[in-house]
């Protein structure tokens, strides 16, 4: 396991800014240091446990927070990622926030409405379930905006992400890097499946013919806006015990690099253990009574 | 196993509507049946599985929607139980909220203002760590409104609850029952862990003055606002593992009781069929070329 853990998964996976990444050739099948799906999963676990502990910390410290935010494909595993890394932390720190097609007060707004009211405050965590880059993504690739708006939005969005970053925001950002073929073997699993039938749309199918602008539309959101303070990172997701160690990792990592600390104890001790001392003593008369 | 199945853990704890509870009396340290710690928490985790199966399908089938009431005194367990229970639910479909000493915004508005913005939307969980009751509890103890106003809010709050109950809001209350001596010992252990001395402040043995108080101020809140569709519950929390076993108990009967269902299924199966046909004949026509 000490191999693992030295084993930089960031490295790996984050994109270096202003580079294209080639999503084409980047391998989905990446199986790393795993021996199989259960020396990846033992991994996971433990992780997470280390990930929950610095979550606390940063939870109590009240002065950083951590922003995640998921892209991907259909089925590429958004919500087994939530379910089995995101969603391990504790709820009372962390919140998951859906991005769906915006609904009519949203659209009344400018793009990053909708988005700012769901940033983390100092102390919290928020796992973005899509987010603001679907404004140059489906909304790309289906025209429902002209070019030289979207294309605006490149600079409007690494402006935003940098101000969160001044304010104590890490961000990190995953692209859930799948095949056409394991996104077919899914959707062949939800047919196989009759407690996910009620999931079967044609539209699932519709967006594979979109299949290639949405990798240049990605590849274009990845190159243009990647920063040191909020960089990219493209995920192999063909192995889902792959995706889950390797983003856990990641944010295991970046909690480390935060080193959140305890507050101050700002009482006197000696205060608080005379109050004690009474207590004990009345309970104790009260027993003895 | 089968016999704690059986065990109707929300008999034993639910409150009588009408009737008023006698805290002094009421047990603290029930062990229920368990032969110990391990035992209940198999029992727990277990549960939890159980609970989560039920909650998406509550989660998808976007009908109904629960909402779940903490309130305890100090170190009584609400953070644990949230860690272990109730924050094992899927986090898309379940949120905690804590309430704390109102802002100045919530100040200018009734005191439901900021409870009502946090209620569950359909096939959604939320869970209040603190709530509304305590504006009949806290602000009650401590005089902070004239006894003619936090007298109204039980029926206040009475018709709030039957709003939500009549819009498909399951409404489940737990006080979680400790003794004072128990208390004390859990103080004692935040002394004696420095990385807990953070936590220490002289208001929680203040707030050890008012027990009497605070004890009438429960048994009549729970004697005012103890309905069928919003029922309180005062669960033993001397041992942890007692309390978070009971609660997962009620919370999954109360799933159970609620009988969510899977979507119906809208699309022509045999449709998405051929758009797989299609799919996978075009991956093998690329990849024999």
């Amino acid at each position: 396991m000490n191999a693992k853990e030295d084993l930089e998964f960031a490295k790996e996976h984050r994109i270096a800014p202003g580079k294209r990444p080639n999503l084409k050739k980047l391998d989905t099948k990446v199986r790393g240091p795993f021996d199989d799906k259960d020396d990846a999963k033992a991994f996971t676990a433990e992780t997470n446990h280390k990930i929950r502990d610095l979550q606390y910390r940063m939870f109590v410290e009240e002065k950083q927070s951590l922003l995640v935010v998921l892209q991907a494909p259909d089925a590429a595993g958004k919500d087994g990622l939530i379910r089995k890394v995101l969603g391990q932390m504790n709820p009372q720190g962390c919140r998951t926030y859906p991005f769906k097609v915006p609904t009519k007060e949203e659209r009344a707004h400018d793009f990053l409405w909708r988005i700012h009211r769901c940033t983390p405050a100092a102390g919290k965590v928020s796992v973005f379930n899509r987010s603001h880059y679907e404004d140059v993504l489906v909304v790309r690739v289906n025209d429902l905006v002209p070019k030289r708006v979207w294309k605006d939005r490149y600079k409007i969005i690494n402006d935003f992400e940098h101000m969160l970053a001044e304010a104590g925001t890490r961000i990190l950002k995953f692209y859930l890097h799948i095949s056409p073929e394991e996104q077919l073997e899914r959707f062949k699993k939800r047919l196989d499946n009759p407690d996910k039938h009620w999931k079967l749309n044609t539209g699932d199918y519709a967006a594979r013919d979109q299949w290639d602008q949405y990798r240049e539309a990605y590849e274009d959101a990845i190159e243009q806006c990647n920063t040191d303070h909020a960089p990219w990172h493209v995920i192999p997701a063909d192995h889902k015990w792959y995706r889950d160690a390797s983003v856990a990792a990641i944010v295991y990592d970046t909690f480390l690099s935060m080193d959140p600390q305890l507050p101050p104890v700002d009482v006197d001790l000696d205060e608080i253990r005379s109050l004690y001392q009474r207590e004990a003593a009345e309970l104790g008369k009260a027993s003895s009574s």
